[in-house]
């Protein structure tokens, strides 16, 4: 049965995950090569296997964008086992001293990050993801539940066979990777109740599938719903930067969570700066929904509606309004954005420190394109995920957002006056 | 009406919020200062209206612990004041740089320590933490909206007012510090549906208080729900060091949430250290209840049951089981255990090292009192409350924790490739 099968799953993760806690740094980084040379050596294997499922999906009519985000080729195989080797050479999160002091009697105090324990990774069918998130919670010293798309589960299951192949040969425990392979939503149902054995939930993937786990579980979700980024010219902006930024910012890529979705131009620059932006945006296949004072300046560009400024488009489509000053701009971006990315272009100093404190967003841009926040840039090396919650973590989820602290104290038979 | 009342407060924090965000340290701690000399100020019309207030709860016949608690005599105002001003000498808690790097493209990348913006302090009837808590949002920037218990409504009103007093005359904006002045259940219920203003909720009191503010408001939690502390005598423990953490672990105060709950003994000393033990306990006026093994060396005692094991007494009783090794004591205490404080008597590093590794909870005691584990000797100044969580707080709040953070990245027209 599904519901005892995926309990089992949880409680030898429980049990892996106070093996992993004492795993000294080195086990940890041999397993992460040890994975990636594992992975390499089912390499064919592995790619009839998502051939298989390639010609699966497209016989159910699954669309481009599905086939193309399900497919292993050569080079993205290479990718994958790059990515954990580069994970091998992180400095290692756990132990780190974070503060500390002796006090007054002598007793010795330390907090020292130490891994959070269970982790379940929900997610959509991409299968990097399965040997990113695997390679961050070993990294930290984490058990790692996995939980792929249904038109993966093949592909899912050998990837995650042969990186358990080399945790164990580096001497991790059998348990701490695992995946479900049972399909259906049953068993995702039954991971969320899994509370007591699993310390925090990453779904990746639709907003919809995050609301599902975020609403339907007790286990601490790290998570993000959307990315409704903006971006702020301000009055004294240089013209080429801000039109540069903008058509990086929306149309590098449109399909993903740090794109540029609306654009706050200040009233002082939008009669100037407006056509150029048209022009551009028009050049690279973007459709414009302007404001009402938009429309005046364009005046060809359908109105903008008050939903569209709550809408993630993740489509070649960008809302544009002109606003009247800083302050209505910050006014609107922490009203209608979701807190993950935005940005101004400015050459003031004191506009930029003024958007930067007041901007209450994981990711502040000053006068840098939208598509720059993120784990690489900010020099993570590898992330599951990204943030817009303010507790624990915010933006990209890297290994030391993976962990926890502990306080230690050592005494001589300290005792409390 | 309540339903709006609360609605306008939450609105009027979250403004406040605002510009607390670009508060300077300067005024955050001028404020913290003249929020203490204003309570000074009022401090006999204070005392005349906690009086009123003791009266009124003798007459409805509350406890006589209740009273004590919600007694303000003049030892405890002058700790009140001295609280306040010393927060406002512990270092800042924002602004601090928790990572940063300059990319290849010369972005300027950096993550910053900011606040979490509005916190909501639900509590029972303690009038010191209405200041303590005040004190403590203030310090990180936060604005605050405090709840407290209804004995003490008018004593924490006034005390608010006069922090408001304070607070405006250094700068701060008039909502930096709120209180919910409508009395009854449902004015809370209506604070717990403001998510979208309220970034944290911390509620404080009894168990039962927090369970039903953690399961009824989509508000993240700071909170702990229990501490189910436990002390582990390893077979090499020093006797006397281990019969003086013992007692002062539980004896030192019972009521109080990191007091000893359950003594475990190891089988190899049991027999040597139990009747010390108990002989120790009795003259403390505690109750004994024990495992099979315990009652064979001490017969006169009473069984624990499962239920004694999930038992925290806040009493002067105490569960005691004699367990086989290392081994079996950790399976105990993270089985059992709350995660809120743990210890072990050895004079082994290596047990004590597994001990500190592979027990999962906030604080881990070697050879210490569980009484020692806190704000005070963790060195941390002044805190609201104490988290079991993992994410993003564990142990005791301070204002570092009343924290989150930002990436913030400068660049000069930087885009992706």
């Amino acid at each position: 049965m599904s519901t005892s099968a995926v309990k089992v799953i949880a409680q030898q993760s429980r049990l892996a995950a106070r093996q992993l806690s004492s795993a000294p740094e080195s086990i940890r980084n041999l397993a992460l090569i040890k994975m990636a040379e594992a992975l390499e050596s089912v390499k064919q294997q592995l790619l009839d296997i998502n051939t298989q499922e390639i010609i699966k999906a497209r016989d159910e009519g699954q669309s481009d964008a599905m086939i193309k985000r399900l497919t292993i080729d050569d080079k993205t195989f290479q990718y994958m086992l790059s990515r954990l080797k580069k994970v091998a050479q992180l400095p290692d999160p756990l132990n780190r001293i974070l503060a500390g002091h002796t006090n007054p009697a002598g007793l010795r105090v330390y907090k020292k990050s130490v891994p959070l324990g269970v982790i379940g990774i929900i997610y959509e069918s991409r299968p990097n993801v399965t040997t990113d998130a695997a390679g961050v919670c070993i990294k930290s010293g984490n058990a790692v539940i996995l939980r792929g798309g249904s038109e993966a589960l093949q592909t899912n299951a050998l990837l995650t066979d042969a990186m358990i192949e080399g945790a164990v040969n580096a001497g991790l425990p059998q348990h701490a990777i695992q995946i479900i392979r049972i399909p259906g939503h049953e068993a995702v149902g039954e991971l969320l109740k899994m509370d007591g054995y699993i310390d925090v939930l990453i779904p990746r993937g639709g907003k919809d599938l995050i609301k599902r786990i975020a609403e339907g579980t007790r286990i601490p979700v790290i998570k993000h719903y959307d990315g409704i980024c903006h971006l702020y010219i301000a009055a004294d902006a240089n013209s080429e930067q801000a039109v540069g930024i903008a058509i990086n910012s929306k149309c590098q890529s449109v399909q993903v969570c740090n794109a540029l979705e609306s654009l706050l131009v200040d009233q002082q620059c939008a009669e100037q700066l407006l056509p150029l932006l048209q022009a551009a945006f028009v050049a690279n296949k973007i459709e414009l929904r302007g404001c009402e004072q938009t429309r005046k300046l364009l005046p060809n560009i359908p109105p903008a509606t008050e939903e569209d400024w709550h809408t993630e488009y993740l489509a070649p489509i960008l809302s544009v309004k002109v606003v009247n000053g800083i302050e209505l701009a910050i006014d609107h971006i922490n009203h209608y954005g979701s807190g993950h990315t935005d940005g101004i272009v400015t050459q003031s100093l004191k506009l930029a420190q003024q958007f930067e404190e007041q901007v209450d967003s994981a990711s502040v841009m000053i006068n840098a394109s939208t598509r720059l926040s993120g784990g690489g840039d900010y020099g993570l090396g590898s992330v599951v995920g990204i943030s817009t919650d303010k507790l624990h973590v915010r933006g990209p989820v890297g290994p030391d957002e993976l962990t926890t602290y502990k306080w230690v104290a050592y005494g001589d038979g300290h005792l409390r006056a």
